[in-house]
């Protein structure tokens, strides 16, 4: 049995957090300094267990074994938000290394292939997944000449010119080298906590459908239009914000989650009735008939608030994700290794952020384990989790690696 | 009787919207190129009727009488908004010009002293009525210091020094040697075309209050935190408007107003819920009273808020104008213009918007006539009046004028 060693884990996972550190946390941007030295880093550390290591034109990290069985991908993603967490991808990332480096200190392991990986811009400082949407083909020369970063506007070319990545070739997935896949990450919210729970069995990772709505009104004086022949924007935005949270309770799922991160009136002084309101509203849910229904029921609110209103409104659905199903036989090993070390800690949940095991599970199977996050903390650099959680989640993650290559032996 | 020329003040007014014309509006943005010359024209057409033309150290423009007698201020702003109407401020301004030339070539007037005026800044570029204040003496030096234009950030003092103006005194107000002020402006609203009248004769200006509200919840992820959970800013603020909409009918007076013209959701992000809400919320009345009930009312309605949604209130006046009352006996003269020239044609209403007229009011008496505002359109290119008012609001202005100097005289 892989038997991991905690005190490296929990040493390197602190060596991580200073590239970059901020706070009692990180701020390490997709091709910062900060971001390729730690990757430069990562790549030392993988030769010196023994592995090729690699990194490609997007910036993932490969550490590639010598061996001529099919390997089993384990990582995360390398960088962080701008001022935010020390655990984040870096937890899945420090635990890939510290699973090949048991594995290969491991007589009975030795011959068990890991590849740990560090995938790149998973953040999206310059395009959502950027790394493993690269790896699976899902990325074409044209979306990496668009894309700039959402901070300071640098062009993605100019960044990977920078990182000294420019005319590297970006590495593809071969399937049939490949196992599959496995992801470690903090839960980012408290339902493990709130369980009383260490480890998150990730079930599915749930679809985001995104929506643009405008409500175009009547742009006025503020003074001198009556009330009575209004038609303010920022009235039917703030009307269809209540409806929502009226009306979707009554068709969602149990753990579907929606928001309107954003709203914006115009002109948005203070002395003119908004002509225009614009809203960027999401919801989430694993189960593809819940997305579905939501949407209709949003369309109908979008409706009832422009009559109500006399507002014209328009809706546009920009993101239209898919929910994706981990792999059952995974899922299985996570919790039978759960019952090798903490009986009755875990509890099967899908995921309510996106993770670049959704990207990969469209080509390999693949399956995640959460750890508990400190009081649901998440994108910040308070973010925390108990040292026992991150020894046991390694742990489990490690005897899950082995029970899937024995179980490919035959 | 004072006889103005229609066919005069039609020309006047067209001529006077070529400086910056816009479509079929104007952009005339104080101290502008065009804002300028606009206000030397201006000053040669008053030297030309034998007044002493005078551009004070803000830009404000005098017509002075040579005369022993006090004399009737009459005028309004020259410059405009950005991209905005061409009558606006400027009807005003020409009206005062015309009605000092009728008085000029008219026997039976011409001792009675008119002084034309075109305040500057009304429109707050760099700061609110900043002309017609400067001429009460309600602006020290360091506010201009302080001001900056609200476009482009070029200081005040930049700016007056680029239109000739730095280093000329304001002109302060001697109050014995007016008897008043007058001021026209279109209505801005569509009250005057709703009731089918001409002349709106203004009883008083009405008292902005202006506030800051802010929502502070719990900023966390969007997509792994549970609805149960979650204190959204965003949801506080859509649902403080909502509750706004319901209870302030029960309180306000008959032509209250209340607008949140912008709301800002911090970080603004589609897949964070909003931990912090900024909304720009104002009402209007003419009526102290009135104005104290939706002050108390407003506290209550947040305090409620925050208690429902779990975020924490905060609320700031920052702003709380007087409503002014307009001289009651300018009134009169002004009704009975109206009654001479078009019987049933004028209303009794208080104006919705600020206007010079509330500044220069807390020195020296003063009434204001409103002409139809086509559709009620304002501070937008399109807006509008017909020529039948435009001429009759001036003659009903240069009657009001003659009432008011020969009352003086005794």
């Amino acid at each position: 049995m892989p038997k991991i060693n905690a005190c490296r884990l929990l040493s390197d996972l602190r060596r991580f957090a200073q590239f970059g550190s901020y706070r009692t946390g990180v701020h390490r941007p997709t091709y910062s300094k900060e971001d390729m030295d730690s990757r430069r880093w990562l790549a030392q550390q993988y030769e010196a267990v023994g592995l090729q290591a690699h990194i490609d034109g997007v910036g993932n990290v490969f550490g590639t074994p010598r061996s001529e069985w099919r390997s089993l991908l384990i990582g995360s993603h390398a960088e962080s938000q701008n001022r935010a967490g020390w655990l984040d991808g870096a937890l899945g990332v420090i635990y890939g290394l510290e699973i090949a480096r048991t594995f290969a200190e491991t007589p009975d392991c030795a011959s068990l292939p890991i590849t740990p990986v560090a995938w790149a811009d998973e953040e999206a400082h310059y395009a959502p997944m950027l790394g493993s949407r690269s790896f699976v083909g899902d990325i074409e020369e044209a979306e990496i000449d668009r894309a700039v970063n959402v901070d300071h506007g640098l062009s993605l070319r100019e960044a990977l010119q920078g990182a000294g990545l420019a005319g590297v070739p970006r590495r593809l997935l071969e399937s049939d080298r490949y196992v599959g896949y496995l992801e470690a990450h903090i839960e980012q919210g408290d339902t493990l906590e709130a369980l009383s729970k260490r480890i998150g069995v990730v079930t599915s990772i749930v679809g985001i459908w995104q929506y643009s709505i405008i409500f175009h009104g009547i742009q006025n004086h503020a003074g001198t239009t009556r009330m009575a022949i209004r038609r303010d924007a920022g009235v039917a935005a703030a009307s269809l914000a209540m409806a929502i949270a009226e009306r979707f309770p009554e068709v969602v799922g149990p753990r579907t989650v929606w928001t309107t991160g954003r709203v914006t009136l115009e002109p948005g002084a203070p002395s003119i009735i908004p002509g225009k309101a614009e809203m960027l509203f999401q919801f989430r849910d694993a189960q593809m008939p819940v997305l579905k229904r939501l949407d209709v029921t949003l369309r109908e609110l979008v409706e009832e608030t422009a009559i109500n209103t006399g507002c014209r409104a328009e809706i546009e659905r920009t993101e239209m994700g898919e929910p994706w199903h981990m792999d059952p036989t995974f899922q299985e090993a996570i919790e039978n290794a759960v019952a090798r070390h903490a009986p009755g800690a875990s509890v099967r949940m899908p995921s309510g952020a996106s993770h670049d095991a959704q990207v990969v599970a469209r080509k390999l199977r693949a399956a995640m384990v959460f750890v508990p996050s400190i009081g649901g903390v998440s994108h910040h650099w308070t973010e925390n989790t108990n040292d026992a959680d991150l020894v046991l989640g390694c742990q489990v993650l490690a005897d899950t690696a082995e029970a899937i290559l024995r179980a490919e032996r035959g």
